[in-house]
C-alpha cells in the first residue's frame, strides 16, 4: 500500500473507484512529469453526494466536505492514471468551483476542503497553489467541482 | 492540406479567420512543445453567433453548437500559432464556460460540442481532461467560452 | 532595482507587500522554468479594496483598477518566489474572474486593468494568452480574481 493511501486509512478514508467521466473527456492526461487531471465533482458510485447551492440548501460545512470528496475522486483518477499514487512527487495547482448563490464570499473556506486533505496526505507536497471562484452551475447540481495539476517523480 | 484540415472538409467545416482578441491579450503562446491557446467565444468575421443565457434565451442544442464554433475558434488560433495544424500532437486540456442561468446542470453537455469535434479531427489525440463550469457572464453575452492547451510534435 | 521595478516606480506604483494566502494555500510554485501563481484579489495590507458585484456597486472603471491590484498582488507573489521580477521572461497566461451581475458582458474591459498593466511593465514580455469569465461570486466579496502563469529566464 501506497504512503499516501496507508494515510488515507489512517483518517478512515478509502479511495473510492476513479469516476467515469460525464461528458467526452479523459480521466487524466500525462505529459512528460506532469499530470492532468479533469473536474471532479462530489460522487460516489456514480452519484453526486452534495447537490445545491452553498449559501442555500448547502451548508459551510456540507460544502467544504464537497470539495474534500472531490479532491478523493481526483486521487482516484491519479491513481488510474499511475498505478501507484506514490509515483506522485507533489501537488502543483488546484482550480475550485463553488456552485453558490450570487454574491457568496466564501469560496476559499469550502475549497479547503480539498486543499486540506492534500496536505493532510502528503505534508507540504500536497501544498498549491489555487484558485477559488463562486459559479452559477455545475455538472449534475455538483456542490463543488475541483481540477488538479500534479507534479510527477 | 493538414489532416485535420481535411478531416474538417469532410465534415462540411472551414477553418475561420482567426479571431482578433476581444481584449489586451493574444491569440497563442508557444512554450517548448506546449501551446497555450486564450479563451475563444462563438464568433464569426467579428459577430457573436450564439448569444444569451443556456437555460434561458439559448437551448441546449444552441450551446452545444456555440462550444463547437469556440473550438473552431481555438483551432484557427493555433493554425495562426503553427501555420500547418499537423503540428498538433495532441489536446492536453480544455477549459468550457457556459454563460447559463442560476443552478444550470449540464454544462457538460453544452461544452461536449467542443469535445466532440476535437475527437472527431483527430481521433484518441484529441481526447483531453476538462473542466465545464456554468458562469454568471461571458463576453459580448456569449453563450459560451472555451480555452485549450495542446501539446505540439 | 529591476527593471519592473523602476517602471513600478516610473508609473507611480510600489509593490505592495506579498498578499497573505486566504486560505491552504501557496504564493507560488516553481516548476522548472514555470512559476505559478495562485488567484489574487484586489486587497492591500489584508483589507479588500474593490468588494462588490461589477455592473451593481462596483463600476467598470473600479472593475479595472481591481484587476490592475489584483496584479500587483501576483507581482508581489512573483517576488516572493523569485527575489528579482527580473528573472521574468515573460507571461504565459492570465484567467480572470469578475464578480459580475448576471448576463454581465465586459469583463474583458474589466480584466484589461491587469493585461495593461503586465504589458505596461514588460512590453511584449507581458503579453499573454487569456480567459476572462464572470462568476456568481469571489473570496471576500472581492470584485476581481486574477491568476498568472510565468516563464522565467
Amino acid at each position: 500500500m501506497s504512503r499516501i493511501e496507508s494515510k488515507l486509512a489512517e483518517l478512515g478514508l478509502t479511495l473510492p473507484a476513479p469516476p467515469p467521466p460525464g461528458g467526452n473527456y479523459l480521466p487524466f492526461r500525462v505529459e512528460g512529469k506532469t499530470l492532468y487531471l479533469p473536474g471532479a465533482i462530489p460522487s460516489r458510485e456514480g452519484k453526486v453526494q452534495y447537490a445545491g447551492k452553498v449559501g442555500d440548501d448547502i451548508t459551510l460545512e456540507q460544502g467544504y466536505e464537497s470539495a474534500r470528496l472531490c479532491a478523493l475522486n481526483l486521487l482516484a483518477c491519479a491513481k488510474l492514471a499511475l498505478g501507484d499514487l506514490d509515483r506522485i512527487d507533489h501537488v502543483i495547482s488546484v482550480s475550485g468551483y463553488v456552485n453558490c448563490v450570487p454574491g457568496f464570499p466564501d469560496s476559499p473556506k469550502v475549497i479547503n476542503g480539498a486543499s486540506d486533505l492534500l496536505v493532510a496526505l502528503m505534508g507540504d507536497d500536497g501544498r498549491h497553489v489555487r484558485a477559488a471562484v463562486g459559479v452559477a452551475g455545475l455538472p449534475a447540481h455538483s456542490a463543488t467541482e475541483v481540477q488538479m495539476i500534479v507534479a510527477l517523480k
